[in-house]
């Protein structure tokens, strides 16, 4: 490995290999502007919810990220000491520095409080499962009430979020833990809920008769029997929500908050995809009421895209003030794979419309007047920076995506001409004026 | 200090306090929304000049970001050794990983390449001088084309994204690196040109009697004299341009492209604010040719809001491809201190413009399909999550600085109709419908 200046101190330059490290990406403007284009469409489904943005440090103190961790997270934490002799890591989610965040500014802030926060977090992951250990994650909640409008809102906005990115038709699975626990307890299996959750929450992944021989392991037969039973659902949420409420010993506050999702899901237009899946239990710890995951239903084995749910504490480790809430987090990067198999990715290499060539040096001048007034009627576009052949700057123009080229060379320019090219159809249209130039080229992009 | 995690084994509650790191800032709605706002219209200039978005890691290894530095940015930079051993560390600037980004990708992508990056990077500075730790580069450059119309481009872009941040006038500075040289040459001071630069540099700070004290101790009190008559600028660019011709000694390639610049901006319209500074110098090590600064008119004692210059090697450390280029940065933090000094800012709390009262929890529903109702027409707006007296959801629409309430009780929800409370005037009208309710809310915002 080469020290980086060694060369120059010899007099010759070494050069220094570039790489990223393991688990990073670089992204190139192609890649860029598809994630930078999903993450416009989510802020605006998250503003029309009236989610508001925040943004915290990515470095924090260690002790305070790693207050709730458990040995997992710890070994994953970018952990070290920074200069003044700190214990610092780098946040490896956004939910504990949003619970640090709300401890902090609660009462600069109001409540309830609605956020939304997409930025980047860093887990020292085993890469070999093809994970990132630089990722965005893009969460929104609402804090400090705990109601079935707040539950129901998250749901709309999954909806809505999944609409705005166009991924076509979703299932937005619920459930709900005080629910399932109360049923556990009903068939005497209440201390043994964290197995049971764990072994349902295979489901998908190793199929009905397995989770029963784990169930019955830990439960008995019969009992493993009823848990497979409750966790099938029926033919529609309502359905399956009188099964549910019959098995777990009658109606309680669990019930009446998913009846009362699903009456406001469906007057707001989402009961097609909302699903009542009692299957879903996401986790183990944190959350205490509704829980939810997406997926898309032309490509379900890719695992949920957004999911969530109700949580009763979500600062109790920085203050004694209670802060209820309810969330959910939008997966990036699974969501730009599957619109890249789905064939829905719109690859998109530039911004800019309009490449004005360079044909002549003297007129660059020109050029950058003709580009202005392109900028000023709302047509981004560039001027090709120096004179080269055209094919070049043709081909240029084709790299980036650009729709038109404008050709002015001397003669043109004494006339006050443009030539303007179709870059698809490679037909030229001679206009007589910057302004017949400017009149095409609206007309074509409309 | 308290260990996380050790009052719930003793059974009680040990809070951990809330705080971040020195140097390092949680922005809240107002903040984030309004420098959210900022980087938005950057961008639309960015993307209307032809540059596109990169991304890169954070994270890189310490050998990749330090190849460049010297001690001073050595000592600064936030550095460890990962899980792995490997030697890593946070970019402490845009230009570094993007050398190395450009040596490792250039076959993928086409030049001249333009891009733009807007991410945070970190220095561990000394807080006392108002300098924070963790901060956000707006970088924009043309790589791989040494040219007038390259350099233009830059100035224009520049002008274009302070128009678009509507800072009010600007003054952007220009210089020619190898026009100082050839004029330092010419007074024999050649092998002086770090004292001089450097001193040229404190001009706008210390005053130009202090300068030619320097620069007398330096150069003898007749070559300090002709300093300071070069540096000084005439009346208009092109008087100023003929005088340092005449002082380096007559026309070169930096008078050339200076003139070709002047032309180019001219004729975009970009001359009123263009100023031939011979003063600017810009560092001492990296910058080659043209150089720039911008200041506010309204402002200039807050120094440049926008730098950069034209470079002759990006990635010679990482690469034997030579790769000219020119760029420069915006000072994000700096302009929204400038806006807020100016009284330019304004404090939008959040983005919904409409909340939907909860005035019966039985209504929730129908207040649901009220919201998207309004949705489906663009206009954001949110539910109000939990039934609670009218004075304080209206508190609430206030302080996140909404502008229409919609009241529906029983009584309304019967006969189908909608109050519609504008919350500056306090006047409501009822609407006969929700469509009557749309219309009206249409009008009003539009």
């Amino acid at each position: 490995m080469l020290r980086p200046g060694a060369g120059i101190m010899l007099g010759m330059p070494d050069i220094i290999e570039p790489r990223v490290l393991k688990g990073f990406r670089d992204y190139l403007p192609e890649a860029e502007i598809e994630r930078r284009g999903l993450v416009e469409k989510l802020e605006l489904a998250f503003r029309s919810f009236g989610f508001v943005p925040i943004d915290t440090p990515c470095l924090e103190y260690a002790e305070i990220l790693l207050g709730k961790g458990g040995g997992e997270t710890d070994k994953q934490v970018y952990r070290f000491p920074d200069k003044g002799g700190r214990d610092v890591a780098l946040r490896f989610d956004l939910t504990v520095p949003f619970a640090r965040f709300m401890a902090e500014h609660v009462d600069e802030l109001y409540l309830p409080f609605r956020r939304y926060h997409m930025a980047k977090v860093w887990r020292g992951e085993n890469t070999q499962r093809g994970r990132y250990r630089e990722f965005m994650q893009c969460d929104f909640d609402i804090v400090g009430a705990d109601s079935a409008a707040a539950d129901a809102d998250i749901v709309l906005c999954i909806a809505e979020a999944m609409r705005a990115l166009e991924v076509g038709e979703v299932r937005i699975r619920i459930n709900h833990r005080g629910l399932f626990n109360r049923f556990l307890a009903s068939i005497g299996a209440a201390e043994k809920s964290t197995a049971v959750l764990r072994a349902v929450d295979k489901l998908d992944k190793i199929g009905a008769e397995a989770v029963r021989e784990q169930l019955a392991a830990d439960l008995g037969g019969e009992a493993a029997g009823k848990v497979l039973d409750f966790i099938r659902q029926e033919e529609g949420f309502e359905a399956t929500l009188a099964k549910l409420e019959s098995l777990a010993g009658g109606p309680g506050p669990d019930t009446a908050r998913l009846r009362a999702i699903w009456a406001q899901a469906r007057e707001a237009g989402a009961a097609d995809g909302l699903v009542l899946d009692p299957s879903i239990t996401r986790g183990l710890d944190y959350y205490t009421g509704v829980v939810f995951e997406t997926s898309l239903s032309a490509l379900p084995e890719i695992g949920s895209v957004c999911s969530g749910g109700r949580y009763d504490e979500l600062a109790s480790l920085y203050t004694t003030r209670r802060l209820p809430g309810v969330g959910a987090s939008v997966g990036l990067d699974r969501l730009l794979a599957a619109l890249e198999a789905l064939g829905r990715s719109r690859p998109r290499p530039g911004y800019a419309q309009v490449l004005v060539l360079d044909v002549e040096e003297e007129l660059e001048p020109r050029y950058q007047g003709i580009a202005r007034a392109l900028r000023a009627a709302g047509i981004a576009c560039e001027v090709y920076p120096e004179k080269r052949k055209l094919g070049a700057q043709f081909a240029y123009a084709e790299k980036k995506g650009m729709a038109f080229a404008l050709v002015v060379g001397g003669e043109e320019a004494a006339a006050g001409r443009i030539q303007v090219k179709d870059l698809k159809t490679r037909e030229s249209v001679e206009a007589a004026s910057l302004e017949a130039a400017l009149e095409l080229l609206r007309g074509r992009l409309a």
